[in-house]
């Protein structure tokens, strides 16, 4: 079976599934904000249409000097990029024909990316308890050109600490190795310690960070990588021009503004957790132990998941399936955590499965 | 000094010729169709806001399918990107390390996208009237994995038949050679003729087409290639996931079900052109013969341009510096034909200069 590479778009899965389309669903394949974008967005729309006659600025001057002075960065060290994809892609090309080692399970991009530019890749796999094992991580590098990492890992919803990270990147520096961090879901962790002190030691950590997910424009694409200067110049020379839209731009800059955003996410977040987490406790599912907007589940009492899956999908419910994740191989689903009511919904459909 | 490789964006050009910025300035150096966008996508701009929140369909389909049954190709034969520079990106890549043709003077993005990726670039050149000179085109084919070629070519604003077109295209592809030709600007061509049905036997034309000229939305960033199904395959897996955002793709279904406007564009800018032209001949300055929405200006009583350049800039006026263009260095100024008043007042400020 084809499988779709990503969650979201799920008219793709009732496809390649062959179910029919309920009249409605809901999709929780995509970790998307639950509370939408911040309100200026909408307030300021209309407004933001006078702007799709220009071109974009192709530096993107204005939210790059944003980005570096809220993340205490130089803005040389910045790339803005269509999406978070974007400069996953750009990082493949920069990496073309090298080794690359992969901490699976993880986001699917990186070995898409790399896999395109003919790089050799291997993978280190989490252990049993979704930790990073990082004896055997470091048993791995050597003739590495770059280590993927993502934190918080997607689709797990588990983080590796500063410290477990600082080791590595300590290592990763002497051995000459780029250590590439996906912080996709960084600002959904709250207890997250930005890692942008320790690039003035470590300057081969690469840190790549997605603004759609926190507010919740994944439509508009929009993304950022924070590097040293040198390899923030070798990958722009392979970004198109203009590839950030003016929009993304825009929508950036006051999401930017927005500070008590995040908080408010965060709090929303932990208590729909904590009430999915009893739930899942009480009715015998296994949850990993995330500390994000999203989550796997399993059903322990069957060996494939596939027909809770289906059972699911055919309620409406859009989970995304794991059949493409190294080490997962469909053994869990995983979920985003949405609204109260659409929560509370994904656990009606499951009390029922129980029965 | 360091030209801005582009129009648009005029903050750059005033930095870098170091004029400080008027209070207003009519930017002529993007040739942006000055009606602007079709009234449908301001009148669904609302609507348009509730996609932000959701992922942009990674292939395009609903876009893809309206573009192939207007230009009469297999749905599989095109290929949709975030502008039409993503296309020339991917095509670079597709050619990394091999040897490139350029017909100059044209467009900068496929000089920068084939050196981004280690292409050994050569050249042919348009003769004196702006031709192709197929002749000593033909000579140059031999050892060449890809010819460029701008149709109508810009800057020049110039347009090769479909006969010179279609001579070239069968010697490539008795050569084994990609012609890829960029038709950013054909919608502008009164008189264009689709080369769609000429890729049935000549299977190696790869065209790549613009939504943001004809439809002003550079902003939004949209364009769409039509080659084989193997080109197609074969550039699609360097492409970043969701890399068209939400907004493109639902404006651009929107401009495509405008059939009229195409038309009304055409007859404003021909209008408009005759206008300047006659201005242009009276006052003695010497213009290119183009058949679209730009067109390279002269004063012919100047060696360099430049002082020209630096009393347009000084009032208001914002042509495009050819610096960057081989074959042009900085000896002509290229003009978008834009709204009638802006059109007008650049003739008033060139009086102005004649005085």
């Amino acid at each position: 079976m084809n499988w779709p590479a990503h969650g979201s778009n799920p008219q793709y899965i009732y496809e390649a599934m062959n179910i029919p389309k309920p009249n409605t669903w809901i999709d929780l394949s995509a970790n998307i904000n639950p509370l939408g974008p911040p309100k200026s967005i909408l307030e300021k729309w209309l407004h933001f249409y006078e702007s799709i006659g220009e071109y974009p600025d192709p530096f993107a001057n204005a939210l790059k000097e944003q980005i570096a002075q809220q993340a205490g960065v130089a803005k040389e060290s910045i790339l803005i990029g269509n999406g978070g994809a974007e400069l996953i892609m750009l990082l493949g090309r920069m990496l073309a024909q090298k080794n690359v080692l992969i901490v699976q399970p993880t986001f699917s991009e990186y070995e898409k990316a790399c896999q395109a530019n003919g790089c050799h890749i291997s993978y280190h796999y989490l252990d049993e308890k979704w930790s990073l094992n990082l004896q055997g991580l470091m048993e791995k590098l050597d003739g590495v050109a770059a280590v993927f990492l993502c934190n918080p890992n997607n689709p797990t919803g588990v983080c590796f600490s500063l410290a477990e990270i600082q080791f590595l990147a300590e290592a990763c520096t002497r051995k000459g190795i780029y250590l590439i961090i996906d912080e996709a879901f960084y600002d959904f962790w709250k207890d997250y310690e930005p890692l942008t002190p320790l690039q003035r030691t470590c300057e081969n950590i690469i840190l790549i960070r997605s603004m759609t997910k926190m507010y919740a424009i994944p439509g508009l694409r929009l993304g950022y990588l924070i590097a040293s200067e040198e390899v923030v110049g070798q990958i722009a020379q392979y970004q198109p021009h203009w590839s950030v839209n003016v929009l993304a731009m825009l929508a950036g800059q006051e999401c930017l503004k927005d500070e008590e955003f995040i908080n408010q996410t965060i709090d929303y977040i932990e208590k729909e957790r904590a009430k999915l987490s009893l739930f899942f406790t009480q009715e015998g599912f296994e949850m990993s132990p995330s500390k994000v907007n999203f989550y796997l589940l399993r059903d322990p009492e069957l060996e494939s998941q596939l027909p809770l899956f289906e059972f699911l999908l055919r309620h409406g419910i859009v989970p995304r399936h794991t059949m493409n994740f190294p080490g997962l191989g469909g053994e869990w689903l995983r979920f985003a955590i949405k609204s109260k009511t659409e929560n509370d919904q994904l656990l009606q459909v499951l009390e029922e499965w129980r029965r």
